[in-house]
C-alpha cells in the first residue's frame, strides 16, 4: 500500500533524464538515470542512484570514474536504448568515441560531465552514489532538455514556460 | 571555470519541484528544493539535498521527520514563496496545518511524503539527506507537474509530450 503510493509518486514526479557510462571490467556499460543532481558547486559534486547492483548498474557502481550525459530532446531514442534491459547498447549504430580517459563518450549529447566516484552507500537494494566533477564537455550543439514523467518523455521550451 | 560550467549544466537540467517542511526548534521551517529523488522502493526512501546548513535549510537538516511536498503547476507561487530568502513563510496567508505528527503540512499540493530522517552527509557546504517515507498524503486534487529549468517554471502535459 505505502509502496504502491511511493511508486506512484515518484512516477509522477518529473525528472531531468541522464544516461551515465563507465569503462566496466568487459567493455563500455552505461544506462538511463532520472535520478542525477548536483549536490555541491565547491567542490562539484553530483548525486544519482542505480536501482540495483548487477548488469550494467553493477559496472557503473564499481567503476572509478563515469560520464554522466545531461539529455537533450532529441536524445530520446538514447535514453530509451539505455533504458532496455540487456541491449546491445555500444554498437555500431550508436555515435560514440573513448575519452583520452578510456570512459565511453556518446558524441551526440550536448552536455556531459566526467566524474569520479567519491561513495557508494546500499539502500536497500539500490546503491546511492556521489561524485566529484572533473571535466564538463559539449560533444554536440545545445537543446532543450529531456523530460520524464509518468514513463513519458517531454521536451521543455517556451511552449511548456508558465 | 569548471564551477561555472558544471553550474551552467544543473541550470540547464530540468528538476520536479518540492517544498520541504519540518517542525524547527523555534516553529514550522520549510524550503523549495529541486533536488528529491526515489532511491529505494523497499525500504520506501528518497534523496534531497539541502545547500546550506543555515536558515531553513538547518532547521529542515536538522529535524527527524520531514514532509516533503511535489508540487503541481499550479503550485508555482508556493515554490517561489519557499525559494525567497528570509521570508515569512508560514504567515496567515499561506494554506497549511499541522500533521497530528507535528509537521507543517501544505494543504494546497497534490502530494506530500512524511520521511523520518535516516542519514546526513555533508558534501562541502552541502548536507546530502536520505530519508525513510512513513505515509504518502493526498492533501489536493491531481495536477499537471511543475519543473524547473534555467531559472523558469514548467508545466507539462500532452502540449510537451514527444
Amino acid at each position: 500500500m505505502l509502496i504502491d503510493h511511493f511508486k506512484d509518486a515518484f512516477r509522477a514526479h518529473p525528472a531531468g533524464v541522464a544516461v551515465i557510462t563507465a569503462q566496466g571490467r568487459s567493455g563500455p556499460a552505461g544506462l538511463t538515470a532520472s535520478s542525477v543532481s548536483s549536490v555541491s558547486v565547491e567542490p562539484a559534486v553530483l548525486v544519482f542512484s542505480l536501482a540495483s547492483a548487477s548488469g550494467s548498474a553493477g559496472e557503473v557502481a564499481a567503476a572509478d570514474t563515469v560520464v554522466v550525459h545531461l539529455l537533450g530532446a532529441r536524445n530520446a531514442p538514447l535514453a530509451s536504448l539505455f533504458a532496455r534491459p540487456a541491449a546491445d547498447r555500444f554498437s555500431s549504430a550508436l555515435a560514440w568515441e573513448r575519452l583520452p580517459t578510456g570512459e565511453p563518450l556518446l558524441t551526440e549529447v550536448p552536455r556531459a560531465l566526467r566524474a569520479r566516484v567519491l561513495s557508494r552507500t546500499a539502500v536497500g537494494s539500490s546503491v546511492l552514489v556521489t561524485a566529484e566533477v572533473l571535466e564538463v564537455l559539449s560533444p554536440a550543439e545545445p537543446d532543450e532538455p529531456l523530460v520524464y514523467h509518468n514513463r513519458t518523455y517531454h521536451r521543455l521550451g517556451s511552449h511548456s514556460a508558465i
